[in-house]
């Protein structure tokens, strides 16, 4: 059995039915969206910069240029939030005010560690590749090591966090229901579209099959 | 002309090209994302929540249950930064260093006020229905006064912010282009899938043209 996450008591009663503090749901939801939001402290007001992301056990990893605003900011214990949304649907009901969206989110809170060793970068962007373009690494040469030491990179325990959900359809009034409105859901699309090749390709290479595999 | 954008000197060199703060191009940005991710300092640390948004002239619209965290901590003058990101595809390039993302985002900071006119509540959730879903909100019954009270609402005028963006194909080093690896944008998807008509649906209702529009 995998430890349950941990949090502090700030859950909205409205909507404690949709919270979970499970670590594979949140691990889940936190892997199939390569899109964070991070937000920290920046002269004094909260910042919030979307930034790739990459999970590795229980430690969540990212990286850019030591010139990103986040980066420069690296000293150790930085305090972060990071919230990972994956918008599933829009939720149409037979009133305005029951309209709403399927979605599933994780908001982590943790503090930040610089990733000094060049191994343990190298093992993280590896994996960032595996985990965004699965089977893609192994068609690129090798990074070389001016590359790994020319990207900052942190890291943040997987601890305290909460994972908030909604699903299914709309729940309208008792009254309503005899209103003859369309309702349903809208569900948002998944995958990629067909890939565009880079007029640079060689003549007659082929979009191979790792590509191919993330078109719907 | 539209008054630009104002902004702190906070912009990373490495992706100043990347960078507008022409007022049209980040109202565009903030029309077609109905998600936008919104940070502030709660209990001492940076907490970042993912909420609807919706954009009326210079002002930015959140609202929701009167029990959610940011609408509890609404006295006016709470500092936020609202940050919404559109993903635009995964840029594959010959080395896993070049490998890159397009998206488009905004990054706005500013201070909440309540709208506590019930007048301006109603205008806005009607434009929100609108944003988000063009053409429904004739076809449902009108929000009823109850309603509107209970809906909490905040808005932030919309001066400081910035755009980032990036667009277009991978940019290799020049000694990679003569690897024969396929490199090119796997473009995200746009629009809805198929609707999913609610089990309740009074029978014979067809699926109306503003949400078959939605569907690409």
């Amino acid at each position: 059995m995998t430890r349950p996450l941990t949090h502090t008591d700030t859950t909205d009663v409205r909507y404690a039915a949709r919270a979970s503090y499970d670590r594979d749901v949140a691990y889940a939801i936190l892997d199939e969206a390569p899109l964070a939001h991070v937000g920290f402290e920046s002269g004094g007001r909260p910042v919030v910069i979307p930034m790739l992301h990459a999970r590795l056990d229980d430690r969540l990893y990212l990286h850019g240029s030591p010139a990103t605003r986040l980066m420069r900011t690296t000293k150790p214990g930085v305090p972060v939030c990071v919230t990972v949304t994956l918008l599933d649907g829009l939720v149409l009901a037979r009133s305005a005010m029951n309209h709403s969206a399927n979605y599933r989110s994780v908001v982590m809170f943790g503090e930040t560690s610089p990733v000094t060793s060049i191994v343990e970068r190298r093992t993280v962007l590896d994996a960032y590749t595996d985990k965004i373009l699965p089977g893609r690494r192994s068609h690129l040469r090798p990074m070389t090591d001016k590359e790994v030491r020319a990207t900052a990179m942190i890291s943040i325990p997987i601890e305290e966090a909460s994972v908030k959900m909604r699903t299914g359809g709309p729940v309208d009034d008792d009254d309503d229901y005899r209103l003859p409105i369309w309702a349903g859901v809208l569900p948002t699309p998944t995958g990629y579209r067909e890939p565009l090749p880079d007029p640079r390709n060689h003549p007659g290479l082929e979009v191979p099959e790792h590509v191919q595999a993330l078109v719907r």
